[in-house]
């Protein structure tokens, strides 16, 4: 038997201490060895939960039980959660995490301790939830080199643009709705701003690239801005708008984003409602592959953790690894201004808009003339985006939205 | 150095040579070894392959070499590939296979044989083509109960139902484009009767039930008898038509059918079009989880291959395991006629068609009555369509096509 520790009890633990209890046969099987978990931390008491004689305050009656060997991380934020992580592996205890934060920003410490001590790092429910991401990018698709990845990878956002474009809601009334449903934090700041987006994109890079994405640079333009309008045109034009964490080779090196985009609908990922979570890798062998799951959620997130149980009990766990901030260079990234792409932009409407916003980029394709002026422009790069917008700008000429277009 | 062979130079044979070189310095990091292709088997003469040296014409020589450690057999068939493999695992030597009716027919004996011989048989590119679904399956999902399982696994059939739903082609017109493009063989007759699929559903039945499922005793219907006007009305109704391996779980048991199925358009599978492959899992924890990409072609499969390779060589591959034929039993699964579902039926259009039809099969949903008059059934079993199917054409009423729906 096993016995492993699950720190904290909210919605993420509870789910993999059920988990382990409701399929406790499934579980075995898959590894080898019954897992038994035998303490749980939380600072709270649950004088109610079957699990109440399990749960410990404080974490040092864990760390120094010997017959702990595995611990499941569900507590979130930076701190404790780095330093118990930390101190787990110096002991030999694998860890598995869906704490993003902490792999994002301390992934490839953790890892190398990790190493150094013979365990496991492991973290596939920290992208995708319950959808099968981190094991197929980096088994399945091992021979490939990945040349561009695009994530839906934030639940709430995504469920917030559906609300706005199933019932035309403005992003305040779908936040709203979201928040009611309990599918957005009371401080939703780090969903709608893309935050949370950007630390799963830099995760898929890392694991892509070798090398550490820093999420404090990465651009990362959230869903606050998107209207209703923009959301309407974008249908009608044959597409749907999503938050995309996006990852992209130019060249050979890669460019990051978090941003809306402007997705077709001959793209899978556009028809990715609610509060689902996709990926589509495009690699040089497998071409384009797409996985969708729940990208949240109780009993997805524990799925995703115990299947990385499973593989550090089993031996069998994939060991990932990237450069630490001290490795990496200036230039191991490229800037998204180098990106080219289309973009969908919307510039105030009036009698000569049209001819100079032609003037400008050359010919665009004028999508919708309604409420603005809504062009699809040629393939130019971000850099060129924004100087042809500054340039109208400076006649005078303003834009709304400048959307990059997925076709 | 790890020295494979590769059985069969045709397309996916050379595209797993053409990926273990290009794609080199990835493979060999993913695997900590390097991989080099020392034999290609096959009878052919390749005088102006690059890789002309390396071709043998007698398996022994493979077999009988032990610095060849693993054998990558794409030779198609069940014969000499089975048996090729079985020599192959009994020297020790471990084998991937692309090979779904190998597979599916004699699995349980290669799997058993692998263990015995401490060697892997490996498999992820038999079901899906690139698309990763049998590592997800067996990895990622392995805490979950999987309650279904509904396939696109048969790129030819999905991109023949496609042109009839995109171009209102008939079937053999749009099966005549698939041959032209090269998607579909001269004889298309496994792939349009539904026998790939079947294999397909088999395996991943196999994995998900643990017990042997023979694909001789699975219900198969193939495309065949699929019209223009049924694509049509479906689409006009929200969904589309779709080739499925299903595998369902009723009670405590498994449901296996391969059928043509009316599928809403609210599931991610109905929008996957061409030669596109998917899967849908249905699980316990986590949700719904639907992976999808290339199902054949020369590098997505070799992409696939070359996963197990690495896997293999790392030692860290997952080793199936289901029961054989002779530990069967006639009762380890279930009749499709017990699964409930929906129903689009057409019948002939006629004054009383309809009244007949609700006295029959009480009240139904009327989906169109332009060429026949198109219902849909509340959920009702497989036996009872068929039982009041029946008993409307004895009283003269007679259906041209009956579809379940996946809602």
């Amino acid at each position: 038997m096993v016995n492993i520790a699950v720190l904290g009890f909210g919605v993420v633990g509870s789910g993999v201490v059920e988990l382990c209890e409701s399929n406790a046969d499934k579980i075995s099987a898959a590894a080898g060895n019954d897992v038994y978990v035998k303490y749980i931390l939380d600072l709270r008491d649950f004088p109610d939960s079957p699990y109440k004689d399990r749960i410990v305050k404080d974490f040092e009656v864990i760390l120094n039980d010997p017959e702990v060997s595995l611990i499941v991380e569900c507590l979130g934020g930076s701190h404790p959660a780095y330093d118990f992580s930390l101190a787990a592996l110096k002991k030999g205890k694998s860890v598995v995490s869906s704490n993003k934060e902490t792999v994002a920003k301390f992934g490839h410490e953790l890892l190398k301790t990790a190493r150094e001590n013979g365990v496991y790092y492991l973290f596939e429910a920290s992208v995708g939830g319950g959808t099968p991401v981190i094991r197929p990018l980096s088994k399945c698709l091992a021979a490939n080199r990945v040349e561009e990845v695009c994530g839906i990878l934030n639940g709430t956002t995504n469920y917030i643009l559906t609300m706005m474009n199933k019932y035309s809601e403005s992003f305040a009334t779908a936040l709203a709705s979201a928040q009611e449903k309990g599918y957005a934090e009371r401080d939703p700041s780090d969903d709608i701003n893309g935050v949370d987006t950007c630390r799963k994109i830099c995760i898929l890079t890392d694991i892509v690239t070798g090398k550490f994405c820093d999420p404090a640079k990465v651009d990362t333009t959230g869903i606050t801005a998107i209207r209703p309008e923009d959301v309407k045109t974008v249908e009608k034009w044959g597409g749907a708008i999503k938050l995309l964490g996006r990852c992209t080779l130019v060249g050979d090196k890669y460019a990051v984003m978090v941003s809306p985009f402007v997705v077709s609908a001959d793209r899978m990922i556009a028809s990715v409602d609610n509060v689902f979570n996709a990926v589509a890798f495009k690699c040089d062998a497998a071409g384009d592959v797409t996985l969708c799951g729940r990208g949240a959620g109780k009993l997805p997130t524990a799925s995703a953790m115990v299947s990385d149980v499973i593989d550090a009990v089993s031996g069998k766990a994939y060991r990932a690894d990237w450069s630490t901030p001290e490795e990496s260079r200036e230039d191991d990234f490229v800037s998204p201004d180098d990106v080219a792409d289309r973009f969908l932009i919307a510039f105030d409407n009036g009698a000569d808009a049209l001819a100079r916003v032609n003037a400008e980029f050359g010919e665009v394709r004028v999508i919708d003339d309604a409420t603005a002026l809504y062009v699809m422009t040629e393939q130019i790069t971000g850099a060129d985006a924004k100087k042809h917008i500054a340039n109208l700008e400076k006649l005078g000429l303003k834009s709304q939205t400048a959307l990059r277009v997925l076709l």
